[in-house]
């Protein structure tokens, strides 16, 4: 049984820990507060997190590189950034938009709204008290002869080190944040900025500049698009596999993969060349555990099913530890609550794991199922089945997972039908049935991304 | 007896560890093998350096950030940098310029020229078969029962995580690596680039761009001149304590501390404003030691004579544990020489160790001596007292520091007389007692730092 490490002391006496305050770790935070109000017993938590304040990715710094304490900086978020896809397939079951803002408001907000509603649950909810801010961890060990974990973490403030016993594990720190950073030939001589998307902070910088983004996915199409509408003289993508296809409008051209650079040209695949000032690689990221031993490490690229994961969440190996948010991702905040609640149920020995034959048989036949998946409606279908999988299993609040798989396959086709105009459009909430107001200003003109303009009244907008 | 721990078992049957193989790394590798060579037992030699070769700070990569691993990138380098000081400063007793490049070069190479020569003294030696490229150490431990350190280590391209056991560990991963971000109001909003030095790359990047250099010790001056060089439009440099003094030329400008930015503008202390397009963070760097408990850490800004450690090498903590280049540093390559002797004789029980109070005190001699230092000629003459005092104690061959300390002063000079003309300067070698040739082209007129470019004779020169 995968459970015969089973802890027979009672849960209060248990200690969990939890890493990372984003919007997985404090959605754990909030699966024991849910179930503590309904009379539950719950666990000691300890929650470390890097950062001066909780928010995860959601907390944007100017920083680039390594943060005032040396340690890796988090934040892959950049200015002007507005959610790329509908606030509506994202909304906790639990916490409405409309709940948040005292009414309802447009489809695709701006970064500092999303986070205003994300942590707007985490803020009135009691979890703050157990966050550790600005507490890096440096490193995990399991005991198999105490079956305890060894957490060892650094004050970075006080500059100190100090180790903590755990019964459990939950590794909430995300796979946006370290970038995967291929080479290209030329790049150590090309004469002008070359940085990854997680770099990438004002498009102001790339003002009247010849941008290349090397790579078709989100970053490439969101950056691209951002430099454009902040005044980029022309972009230039560059796609490995295959076109993004969208209709670009003038200023815009994609290339086949970069091949080198010769001074400040750009060689492609095929042959073609171009003129650059700048390089942004929007190459994806890296599943970055460096406080893990490989007997706890996940190791995967991002996918939609990593492997090792029963439920997508505990580790076959170790059930003791589990991991949140590793997914690729069409779902985010919900699933990641439904992942939560789950990891919850397993610690509070709600949900009784099968032995670990049976978990690695379970896991496989959904790493296969994914594999088998061809477009992106197949896909989409398939983490709705994931999703809806891991919600009966709880009691989390009801979620509507069929409307919001809807709602992503047309934003696909809205995407498809204007990539400068797609976050013009509104949507239904599948918790409350309201349709969202359309925005004050169009997407290409709203150049002001803060909350306070976003929130205006449309009258008192420009 | 600080060494009452000392091991009795055969010197060939311990193990040493070394981590980096920076010009520290290979120094200590260098120590060894030069006993060897005059019939000494060796213990058995580890050297785990992260990068894919050795050479420490002196391998460029256009890289910034997280390198292709996710791990921090160690390089401060750019591109067209020049050695800030005389060559002959930091000639090895044991390696002349003349021996390595077989004749005579001018006094003040680039980059390559001076990475050249470092590693062409390790290349020359049997000591690469020691060093373990591409693996990145994640954490020492000390156990005071069986007396040895465990380290563990990543093996980086293998995604693989392992853990060996050590008599001693020599840390020699540098401290100008981590930079130190301080926070100003205002950057968050800052529509364009703002980076620390680390970061700095490439010169063209800022041609035509109004540049504020916040800081004014090397790195803003260095930086500076070199934007100047390569066509910025203004620098205006920001100090938070004193003038730097030079006799700028049209077109730089110094300022009191920056306070804030308000969009592109700059507020410094004394009320004036500045309009600029980029911010470098001239603000130094910290000594960062990730993969060290507090019990064998070093704790220390940048300083002459960091405390703690005895000779400015063995922890006093723990003298199995020693420290090589972590001071504020006049002298480089040949001090980090001395220091790796130093620890080396430690290490074959050459040299034997007081006891813990005689160590402590020692130092705390030393530090006082530092803080006594006023002037930079006070310094620089505190530095080579350091430096003599170590070479006293060991086989390095014979250096003349005095020499060496006369050197430094007159450069002082010669940069105040001229900060854009320093580099034209020649010196004595005080190994070989041959002046330095002119080079070809003045500093400010040679646009090409490659070493063919600098080792191409005058007349083939442009």
């Amino acid at each position: 049984m995968a459970n015969d490490s089973k802890d027979t002391r009672p849960i209060k006496d248990q200690r969990v820990c939890i890493i990372g305050a984003g919007p997985s770790g404090t959605a754990q935070l909030r699966a024991f507060e849910a179930a503590e109000k309904n009379g539950a017993e719950i666990p000691e938590l300890v929650c470390f997190e890097k950062q001066a304040n909780w928010g995860g990715l959601w907390n944007y710094t100017w920083r680039t590189g390594l943060d005032e304490y040396g340690e890796p900086v988090h934040c892959s978020m950049y200015r002007y950034l507005w959610s790329n896809g509908p606030k509506e397939c994202l909304e906790f079951a639990d916490y409405s938009f409309e709940q948040h803002f005292g009414r309802a408001i447009p489809s695709y907000p701006p970064r500092e709204v999303l986070h205003d509603y994300i942590m707007g649950r985490a803020e009135n909810s009691g979890a703050k008290k157990f966050v550790r801010l600005q507490t890096a961890v440096r490193w995990v060990q399991y005991s198999p002869e105490t079956k305890k974990f060894t957490v060892t973490v650094k004050n970075l403030p006080e500059d100190r080190i100090y180790s903590e016993e755990f019964d459990y594990v939950v590794v909430a720190n995300g796979h946006f944040s370290t970038p995967n950073m291929p080479e290209f030939e030329g790049l150590s001589m090309f004469p002008g900025r070359v940085l990854h998307a997680h770099d990438f902070r004002d498009a102001l910088e790339f003002k009247g500049k010849d941008v290349l983004l090397v790579g078709s996915s989100y970053s490439a199409e969101d950056i691209g698009t951002q430099c454009h509408k902040y005044g980029a003289n022309s972009i230039t993508f560059s796609y490995r596999t295959k076109l993004m296809g969208f209709d670009w409008p003038e200023g815009f051209e994609e290339k086949p993969l970069l091949k080198k650079t010769v001074g400040n040209v750009a060689h492609f695949s095929d042959g073609s060349t171009k003129k650059v000032d700048a390089i942004v690689l929007c190459t994806g990221y890296l599943h970055h555990f460096p406080f893990l031993p490989d007997d706890l490490r996940l190791k995967t690229h991002n996918r939609l099913y990593p492997p090792d994961i029963y439920k997508g969440v505990v580790w076959i190996n170790n059930p003791k530890l589990m991991y949140l948010g590793m997914q690729d991702q069409y779902y985010t905040f919900n699933m990641f609550d439904a992942q939560a609640w789950y990891a919850r149920d397993v610690i509070l020995d709600r949900i009784k794991l099968p032995d670990r034959a049976a978990m690695k048989a379970d896991s496989e036949a959904w790493v296969k199922r994914e594999e088998a998946c061809k477009t992106e409606e197949e896909k989409i279908d398939f983490q709705t089945e994931y999703v809806r999988d891991l919600l009966q299993a709880t009691d989390y609040p009801p979620l509507d997972v069929d409307h919001v798989g809807e709602l992503f396959k047309e934003w696909e086709h809205h995407k498809e039908e204007g990539i400068l105009t797609y976050r013009n459009r509104c949507y239904p909430s599948t918790l409350t049935g309201t349709m969202s107001p359309q925005h004050h200003t169009l997407w290409m003109d709203a150049l002001d991304d803060s909350l306070g303009a976003f929130l205006k009244a449309p009258e008192a907008a420009e």
